[in-house]
């Protein structure tokens, strides 16, 4: 099984998707929101690439079916339901809905990565599912990390660094990427002291200072989610897995 | 002192090195070359970011001055007069030459860098001269490895990393970015096997198997040029130390 990683998400192209099994990660925080999301009962989450496209899909959907989720420079955007804070999408919200959402880094990589085989989305909240998936589906991986505004981010860099750990069973292979070797070697050096490193990370102490540490707290939480968002028809659903109705939460 | 890295050139702007010291770097080996040529007698490196910037400069100079040096998928380009193997640059090529060098990535990532407070080019050959410079600047700084292909290299991770245990004699600062503290982690990781790490990077194994491996182990030694490329005018100089009949080899 070939291993491609990258620690942005703005260079991928069609042909690092296609036929793969690609997860994306955007730990902080629109992974972890649309795997909320769906655990908590939405019915799907649309990820959108910008603003014009959210609103295109808004108008051909009955108002009382959908919300409009997103950030833009952290906060929610004028006129949106939710803003870009798992901890907002609480059952009593999103319970049937179909979340339109609408983020900086993390629903555009989405969006790029539209042609794989398989598309999920991963973060520490559902790793162990992640890990499941792609050996069951049995294709070359391609883990895409979201990145914050094209630059490489901590918390995406572990979380992958981690999925890899899990993936090897701890032994690297010896011949793999770059930068899936700098990815497990950051794990490697921080998995002893993970929260610590990740509330470090630039994205988390900046998120901190905006008033959104409980998301970062609750963001840096592992395997809690049993929830695995699979993308199908321009959408993200929960994947079924072997026992379904386990899954849907 | 703040210091800034990126992992890949590609995405750096104006805002990222205007007042700054910025320290390009491309182990595999438009550095090295660079730093070779200059080491070896070259009057001056002009980087340039395609073919026809190439083609126009060296239009305007005299055929004798000047020698054509650059590379496409590893290889020399078609009717120039070098490729990008530092091992090429001997004194007796070079002596006295201007060297119009084009590669795939290393040069390009200069030449989008070109409005920095001071532009010098660094790997492992002259690592202590660029930690110096650094320190006598004062400025801010910006690391930028020129990575491969926009994706990330560990031989230009590992230099930035190693520059960076340097200049912070071993000590981390407490609130770095996120790629200084990446990049370090990974000089930390490799620092005891740096030759075996830089061999089996990505970028050393393709070179190898092209038949540049000789190119390999050039490139990892570590201080042995006390050459530093400086930026001045559209091209690459020998910075001139405090000892200028030492500097200027």
């Amino acid at each position: 099984m070939n291993v491609e990683v990258f620690l942005t998400g703005h260079q991928v192209g069609e042909e690092d998707v296609e036929g793969r099994t690609v997860v994306v990660i955007d730990v902080l925080r629109a992974s972890s929101t649309i795997i909320t999301a769906l655990a908590n009962g939405a019915r799907a989450v649309i990820p959108v690439a910008d603003m014009d496209q959210a609103g295109k899909i808004a108008m051909n959907l009955d108002p009382s079916t959908y919300l409009l989720g997103g950030e833009r420079d952290g906060d929610r955007i004028d006129g949106y339901h939710l803003g870009n804070s798992p901890l907002e999408y609480t059952p009593d919200v999103v319970q049937g809905k179909t979340i339109i959402l609408n983020t900086t880094n993390g629903t555009r990589t989405i969006w790029n990565a539209r042609s794989a085989q398989h598309l999920v989305i991963g973060s520490f909240l559902n790793a162990d599912q992640v890990v499941q998936f792609i050996r069951k589906a049995k294709l070359d991986v391609t883990i895409i990390c979201a990145g914050r505004n094209n630059r490489v981010a901590l918390d995406d860099t572990l979380c992958a660094g981690l999925i890899l750990y899990r993936l090897w069973e701890g032994q690297e292979p010896e011949h793999v990427s770059d930068a899936a070797h700098i990815a497990l070697t950051q794990y490697l050096h921080d998995r002893d002291r993970l929260a610590h490193a990740l509330r470090h990370s630039n994205h988390a102490r900046w998120l901190s200072a905006k008033g959104y540490g409980a998301d970062v707290e609750y963001c840096l939480q592992l395997d809690v989610c049993s929830v695995l968002p699979y993308y199908r028809e321009n959408r993200l659903v929960v994947h079924k897995q072997q026992k379904p109705s386990e899954s849907a939460s």
